[in-house]
């Protein structure tokens, strides 16, 4: 019979993504709702092994549901990822009688939450939160949807440019394994051509499409390339490549980086978030250890943690095609 | 048999909502794509009464996927609504050779395709476009998640200086038939209280809970109010009501309005469109008709128009749940 | 001789305006850097009243610059337009050993802090914060760079529905006095007409205008109105007005109301604000009082507080002007 | 005695700024209220001399005052550098009986137009466009506004996930020869530092005050680079430098890049360039020639071309000062 659970703690790990202050703040809300402690954990799995906590009450987590980035900060953790580590970190949970653990993070951080359950017995909760949406179990992570509305705006406004001299952008978006966010933003931002870590469509094809394009009487272009495309080639390089295989293009280049990652998360993000810190908490309530929140055909459900990490999302095939059909 | 598809015609009707020129633009793309011609008609039935017929091509749709509105404009026609104004339609349809119609808008401009479909057996095919996601048979209506958007932002403005002068605000949502946009803002806002069409929790229920946040340590709160909330006060009403019978509140109201409906789409909602565009032309080049494309656990799929037409949203009593306890 | 300046309040008082937090934090951190302590006081003459002080350091205000509203909150205090109420303030700044204070509010406030410096001999100073830009002294109070924005946005918004279905909007925005705000968004937004409450254009002018516009191909049209407008019918009573004296228009009505003064500051409010709080904490400790600070001509120059109150800012005609010409 | 202008042509020259569209619909509106005809020449000189010419009424250039870019294209022309060139414009200025020009560009741009005024005696007429603010004769370039406030936008985003993980961020924005971007952005979005064309503060403070700010608490830091930075190192060798010279920092680079460009122009930039154009005009109606349009405390004014061309702007050393302080 599981142990009755009477206090929370929750970090956040890894990658930090729009949505996870709303996560932690629907956490411990839910807490304080079922009458259950709650405590923070400062700088994820580093914060678990150093012990530094903070009870969090529901007022403590006003006016954060909009913001950015996670109050209480990500880290990665090579000590947690030893024995020692993570003994000095149970230690800590015992001493502060915490019950149960949410994570916040990505495939890196659940690997650990698993192993962590798996040594000591502790129930563990995962809550996907990574833009990248590369997590089975779950159609969206949090902070996707903001990551692509943020992107796609700073698509349109390389387009105001872009059309304005006749010129060709590549502007390469994150997804270093997955092409979800480069596909969703280059049908969204009327993109000639995406070069996803998929698919390899191959040089000659670019050129072919590009100058198909032209030659339809488009002036401008855009080409939106994930960080791991399968062409392999780094971005400036494929400039560089069009630049001498192509005539009378003028090319430029534009890396977004890590504003990808910020910003006050969208409606869906916050909704998402509200919805997966209320599941995990109520599921460790309900004696469920070892699991990852997610949405499944809207509804909220539970996929064994090993599921989550094993798991390889694959690409809408569907999207590519309309990517093809958009780019006529 | 049918008749083998070579023009295709598409109109925006009803009320206009974010994503609706994005569906155009894939409506037409879609069609140049497969070498089928077509036709923009312009404000809605109107505009096929009057023949106001314009060729698009795919350049003729360049640089609007990210603007709100539709450039073929809408209108709600009364002529329509009549038998001869559905003939002068028709007549105009044959003359100009269209052999499909694509219908953007909601329930009221699928009631007039499916009317006009069984008049003259003529094909037609409908995508969701409203910001209310008030149709059965997709998960989103389009502009639906670009309305969120809008209205959160506007919540998080409002917050600001509710939460620097201890205020207390109503803010009335657009949502005359379903509280599907007042719940999920509610939630994504922080609202204290949400009062939607689909329930009634009375005048008391939301003193008391006015009262229990405010002991709590609230002090400022916001209750979001679907323009047909249950309670069916009037928002002044509501403000008055609150100003009688509670004490120490300083209570505001902000009616948001049209802005609700404008706006560049998200990223969600062009994506949508593009989907959605080449669902319906695609359906009308097999041959099918009087159906509406949506999104179901996130396939384009058809519901016949008459299902889409007669059925009923319902609220997601989970997102109910997670609003009260968010609220703690 | 004035008494050496060891530690300085400030606080904000009236209605918020965007920019208020970085103006406290600007204030702040000049007092660090010149080793001169620093307390904020809560809900602005209220606080000081009642004693809400708090000690800031440089760190106490990281992470506000670009967070609307005011973290000390603001207020309007009647107790503070007594004697005794100033009394009492004066006693707490004498116990908490406080040698000057910033007021970062509008003219309301800096009447009270010119009382207050005349009865005490206390040093004070002025920040000029608000979204209205009504404050002689000062080409752009804080806030009102902000507020043009988030009004422009809304109307850029509303323009998207308003021309897809052919209408008239009649919107409100924020101006009760001064017409600053509906001259600059009027002509940001490409209205129509403009209605002031410096200049009555009568009612015929507005009918004429509008049908004038109407034959000259418009097909929709914008209509900003300050809340305080001379020709002084609500704007409800507008649209009936037009509703019945001009022949096929669809008239709505828009009231943008409190979000007007929320938001993220933009960049210039940022930086005035940063520019204001130096001069204000440095001019103070050149022992100067009873000023306030402002940007004339792009130099931030001091002001006599009675000069700031008495004057009246004055409509730029040159802005009036291009107004009509836009509107051709 | 100067010729009646009946007729102006304008175009859009070297890199585009947002409020660009904006001033050419003020130029083409304000011909119109003087019953003036315009044209429009796109792709800049390179139009000219192409004679790609379009006349343009006051509805050609609706909707386009909130759209980045500029519809009439921009490039930069070798040819328009040559005598044959310019004759080539010339010739098709005479036939097309256009009796005045309106340049929207750079000091590259009013270089061309200066000497095409010289060699045909031909009224010219300057709008300074860039958003580098690198103009004399303005205290506000068509673009500057709106460019502050997309890179604070991206640099807020940046903070996000700068302060969850303790990161120290490089980030460049646009001024090869001016920090007037850098220094407004650095100020407004919190940089610890700020690397502009105009200083070279050293690699040794840089370090300094990085050490600096980390005793002081600080545990994520922004540091601002003008792509044009006096120290000269390319912002990647930075990174590495402060990799090696420094301890226990997590260093990232961010190259904003051409996103700075785009964009729905800001309510400033919209009002300026209504202005900008009406000034413009009818200074050319008044019989003027050979000047540009600039805002000089508040007030249109006229500068002479050659002044403007000849003079460089300096960076406002009190904002350098705010820079220094607010990093405390």
């Amino acid at each position: 019979m599981p142990k009755t659970i009477k206090k929370i703690a929750v970090l956040t790990s890894g990658g930090d993504s729009p949505g996870m202050n709303a996560a932690i703040r629907s956490v411990v809300r839910t807490c304080a709702y079922h009458n259950v402690e709650c405590v923070g954990v400062y700088r994820g799995y580093e914060g678990l092994i150093d012990g530094e906590f903070e009870v969090l009450d529901a007022r403590s987590v006003k006016g954060i549901i909009n913001k950015g980035g996670t109050f209480l900060k990500s880290a990665r953790s090579k000590e947690f990822r030893t024995v020692e580590g993570r003994k000095k970190a149970y230690e800590n949970i015992v001493k502060a009688e915490i019950d149960g653990l949410v994570v916040i993070g990505g495939d890196g951080s659940f690997t650990g939450a698993m192993i962590f359950n798996q040594e000591f017995d502790f129930p563990v909760m995962g809550i996907p939160g990574t833009i990248d949406n590369d997590i089975v179990g779950t159609s969206h992570t949090l902070g996707f949807d903001t990551a692509l509305n943020t992107v796609v705006d700073a698509i349109d406004k390389i387009r105001d440019t872009a059309s304005s001299h006749n010129r060709l952008f590549f502007v390469e978006v994150m997804g270093r394994d997955v092409g979800h966010i480069a596909l969703n933003v280059g049908i969204a931002g009327g993109a000639e051509e995406i070069l996803i870590p998929e698919e390899d469509l191959g040089l000659e094809r670019l050129v072919d499409s590009l100058n198909r394009s032209r030659k339809s009487g488009k002036s401008s272009s855009i080409v939106v390339v994930a960080e791991g495309d399968k062409i392999g080639k780094n971005i400036f390089e494929l400039k560089d490549y069009v630049d001498e295989n192509m005539e009378g293009y003028d090319v430029r280049v534009s890396v977004l980086g890590h504003m990808q990652r910020g910003g006050a998360p969208s409606c869906f993000d916050r909704v998402l978030a509200s919805r997966m810190g209320v599941k995990a908490v109520e599921s460790l309530l309900e004696g469920k250890s070892n699991y990852m929140v997610g949405l499944i055909n809207n509804i909220m459900e539970l996929t064994p943690l090993e599921n989550a990490i094993k798991g390889k999302t694959k690409i809408n095939l569907e999207l590519l095609r309309v990517s093809d059909i958009m780019s006529t």
